[in-house]
């Protein structure tokens, strides 16, 4: 699918938010900027008649977000072909106040709602796995053994539409009381936070001389560390 | 509740791991440890028949995890008196592997079944939010105007049970296939992420001369940046 000639977001009124408005953003590339950045995501299902939410690693490719995991494990197959949502956040900083209902903090984060269908083909479902490993770990797919006809037949992959998503964005300053900033005296502002990469740790079994990869450093090297 | 006498955990088959029983623990403390380490939850619940996903901040005092917002929210009113799931969890590394399949994050998680109660008493509605704040953004409470009353009535605050919790830590090297490993000449290893804080950056509505308060100033001292 072309990025270009994709609907916008949240058609339906489930996803439009009907608080705190000025904090959704409706359009795809904020989306994608979302998903990009992230690095697991929660998936909620309903299992047994209950909600259960489950950190798992995701790829996508802007139309579907893409989940796998063992044949074997029941929290995913609770998924398979059924409702569910998948939120994906990331915390900029802490919003520091001058009262206590005012502390907040700064984010950006995506909510998806939809079914996750089971993906069958087999070319699909290694473009699936292609891409949750692409994005938990860039550069890498070319780099190692492909799955074998063994792993594939043991691994369940599920495909979410990501039409039915929204948004949020929060950046900036506490909102606080007029009163309270009259008042004076008490700090406020925001500690931002951010998520850094260290040194690469190679495997205790790995041979001498084996070079990290460009990959891996170069996501070292952007951040801190 | 006197934490040395609180239950042990998971006492219900569906908060028993079925699989990757190495990766569970089963005490309060390892609880524990995850819930303070977070910052954001993600609460799972069930809206109009689907899953529903969202990110908000929290607190906790061993016996029960504590979730606050408006009571203009929709999303958290359908949390009110039902069941809920809530996971925590915290992205400690990137592991690459030899093979794509066994590509995995290094992590320590915290997932919650139970029901949320509305917290109705006025002193333990407090106790909850002072919490909250606390655990957002420690040394704060005391430092800031406390909620009115008319902010306390605009609040709906919920209480988690965390009697039902499964606690999951990954840690180390890739566990790659024998054939993998002796057939040597691909890197392996663990690239460590963790959060960090940056400087903190005053509100613009801020007066000139009001000082960063140790408590955040401490906060960015034990991290880099």
């Amino acid at each position: 699918m072309d990025a270009t000639a994709r609907p916008p977001l949240s058609p339906t009124p489930r996803s439009t938010p009907t608080r705190l408005k000025e904090r959704a953003r409706a359009d795809r590339a904020a989306l994608d900027a979302v998903l990009d950045a992230g690095f697991v995501c929660h998936l909620g299902v309903v299992l047994d008649g209950s909600p259960l939410v489950l950190p798992t690693v995701y790829g996508h490719d802007g139309a579907f977000l893409y989940l796998h995991g063992s044949t074997g494990a029941g929290n995913l197959r609770a998924a398979r072909d059924a409702e569910v949502s998948v939120a994906v956040t990331h915390v900029d900083g802490v919003v520091y106040a001058r009262s206590a209902m005012h502390f907040s903090a700064n984010y950006r984060s995506a909510v998806i709602r939809g079914r996750a269908v089971e993906v069958t083909d087999h070319a699909a479902r290694l473009d699936a796995l292609r891409r949750i490993v692409e994005h938990t770990a860039p550069g890498s797919w070319d780099r190692v053994r492909p799955p074998s006809r063994k792993e594939m037949a043991a691994t369940l992959v599920l495909a979410v539409d990501l039409t039915e998503a929204s948004v949020k964005v929060r950046t900036g300053d506490p909102r606080d009381d007029a009163d309270d900033i009259a008042a004076g005296g008490v700090w406020a502002g925001v500690l931002p936070m951010r998520q850094v990469f260290d040194t690469p740790v190679p495997s205790a079994d790995l041979a001498a001389g084996v070079p990290v990869p460009p990959s891996v450093l170069g996501r070292g090297a952007v951040a801190v560390g």
